[in-house]
């Protein structure tokens, strides 16, 4: 890439460990200039994301290398865009409706993505998602010019991961299997584009995201337990870090729908709930909790839509399906993933974490604008339907 | 792409048929210049490449569509390369040890290839084979250099596919989806090169190429008899097809091995046979039938390096593997082929085309200069071994 003056971004916890040493080393080794962003908020805000464009515009970097979770993958993809693009005001860029989504035409720098948790799959994708505090809603950035140049996708950097983040950002890559497996077929979306090349970054489920996601779905059902249970089974925790960036080649290509949806103003509107195994200094819900707690009432109101596709999920996970009505697609999925939720030690629902009856008409309003998504769910929902599906969410098992 | 000036590559066959003509319809429409090369050669070889370069030379065309099988889009490859690089000597860019093995370093023009068989997958590689005619042998050129700007894979243009084609074509998806996955692991071959980005483009099967190359297997279990036998089986065609692209995808990152290796002596030295179905001039052993008629053989030669993934593609393709012997796994496999290629009526083994033990030592040396795949293959083999693969080969049922 012929860098020269590079910005290497990474967040306050991981700043002191090996996965970024050694990018350093590399980097001294090979006598490349670098300055370090270690400033990433995990579960990132607006104000986080222009702290760091910020730093890399004074900074005039030719490369970048972003070292850490999807945090630190998305704030760097938003740094490298707007350093880019320095005359954009920053909600250019962000979805509409919440920003004004306006295509990306300029050339970003290289940048070359290393992974060290197991989910977002943020390597592979185009997407940065970040909170916007004022409206208490998380929202982002689509845009195939974000997607990162390189993913360095290296297992050993997955050692480190305490047993709760291991089981979240799995859940993660639980939930953009199921979604994206589940999405709108491309061809079923409307308006129908008039030429292929603007159909947008997540453009419905298709015959390859498909493949994607159901792979990444068997190493799940295969390696998920392990990885949270034992820190040192290199062979699931390597399964589990591949099965991230597989379904994040599906999902950034079908998209996701309900689950996520739903999820933004599930973290974006948390009180007091502290997520054990995260050392951050604010209340958080971490990504992947805050979409799979949703999943059983989700899938439930989906799989009339496809309920060979919900059976079939069914079964990679461990239900027995051979004998199994087809109308009864949506329980099954729904009693599958709240037995291997239960099995992985995930809070009681909505209310575990602190939310009651009485948040569902936010949670309702914080998921409206979340339309990028939420239009791409096999079946399109009334407000009616949101809140039902949060309170259904209340309580898991 | 802002093209003016097009060539539109196709065969003698296909240039009366729709495909083509919905590509003239559509450029005319488009109001974009172009010319037509239908002089693409059905297995080309030297001669038959460098006709279509001395014709596209002229032509300062700056853009490509062809239009047809594997001889087609292998054609227009070379061609657009060495249009490109007017001033290289054929061989330059030809596969060691037969020609120099140069890396591309000149920009191609934009290719895209609209495949009308389901086999080769080469609208998704970067190899173009072709007959040496002074050897009798076949060898290519392989470069990420040469892979198609864009593949449109449209199941209506298989419809035309007589059904000896539609079988031909689909055992080398079975043999790219079979040889792929139990290709050397990419961590194995050796030498290790100092850096990823000199892997050569076959660089040996991986966990992203495993994905491709199982799905493939399966569509081609589920459906290439389908395909065969019904031309209005709309469903079994485009699954074919997809799956063609799809192992096109696997093989092309991870390469093929012993089937392809000593299917090259196979066609080339062809004497009299002429196969159902196909209307060409001249005597031809489809790419197909070449690559699959050893396969018994060799995975019963390969499966102790991988017992494993030979088991598990005999179960895919039919066979009950539950309290199978992990040590049997080869001869499974193989009985599995046979009776899979009893189904779809396949000549019985290389003697049922025109071979007898006396041409073995001829097919053999035909085999040697293949090292590119040979070396592929998980377990070496001396040349007693492919004598032996040869003579096992002659008879199958």
């Amino acid at each position: 890439m012929g860098a020269k003056n590079v910005c290497l971004m990474t967040d306050k916890n991981l700043s002191q460990l090996p996965p970024v040493q050694m990018v350093m080393d590399s980097l001294v080794k090979n006598g490349i200039n670098f300055k370090v962003y270690d400033n990433v908020r995990v579960e990132p805000t607006d104000r986080s994301f222009m702290e760091a464009i910020e730093f890399v515009k004074k900074g005039a970097f030719d490369a970048y290398v972003a070292v850490g979770g999807g945090s630190t993958m998305d704030t760097c993809k938003a740094a490298n865009l707007y350093a880019s693009s320095p005359h954009s005001d920053f909600l250019d860029y962000v979805n509409a409706p919440i920003g004004k989504g306006k295509p990306v035409s300029v050339p970003l720098k290289p940048l070359i993505a290393v992974p060290t948790t197991s989910g977002t799959g943020s390597e592979t994708t185009g997407v940065a998602i970040f909170d916007y505090e004022h409206l208490k809603v998380k929202t982002g950035i689509a845009s195939r010019a974000i997607k990162p140049t390189l993913g360095l996708i290296d297992p050993l950097h997955t050692l480190h991961m305490p047993d709760r983040v291991v089981a979240n950002s799995g859940f993660d890559v639980l939930c953009h299997a199921l979604e994206s497996y589940t999405a709108l077929p491309y061809h079923m979306r409307s308006p129908c584009p008039s030429n292929p090349i603007t159909r947008p970054a997540y453009q419905g489920s298709n015959p390859i995201s498909d493949i994607w996601a159901v792979h990444a779905l068997r190493i799940v059902a295969k390696y998920l337990k392990r990885a949270v249970r034992n820190p040192d089974d290199l062979e699931a925790r390597s399964n589990m870090h591949l099965a991230s960036a597989f379904a994040g080649i599906g999902f950034g290509n079908a998209g996701v729908h309900l689950c996520h949806g739903m999820s933004y103003p599930i973290s974006g509107l948390v009180k007091t709930y502290k997520a054990k195994d995260y050392n951050v200094d604010h209340p958080l819900v971490p990504h992947g909790l805050s979409v799979v707690l949703t999943s059983p009432a989700v899938f439930t109101f989906t799989a009339q839509m496809s309920p060979e596709r919900h059976l079939e999920t069914a079964e990679i996970l461990g239900a027995h399906t051979r004998t199994a009505r087809i109308a009864d697609a949506g329980p099954i999925l729904a009693d599958t993933l709240r037995k291997f939720l239960y099995d992985l030690d995930v809070d009681d629902g909505l209310a575990a974490i602190g939310y009651s009856k009485a948040d569902i008409p936010a949670l309702v309003k914080g998921t409206l604008p979340q339309e990028r998504v939420t239009k791409l769910a096999p079946r399109p929902q009334s407000e009616e339907d949101l809140s039902a599906l949060f309170e259904a969410s209340m309580k898991l098992y």
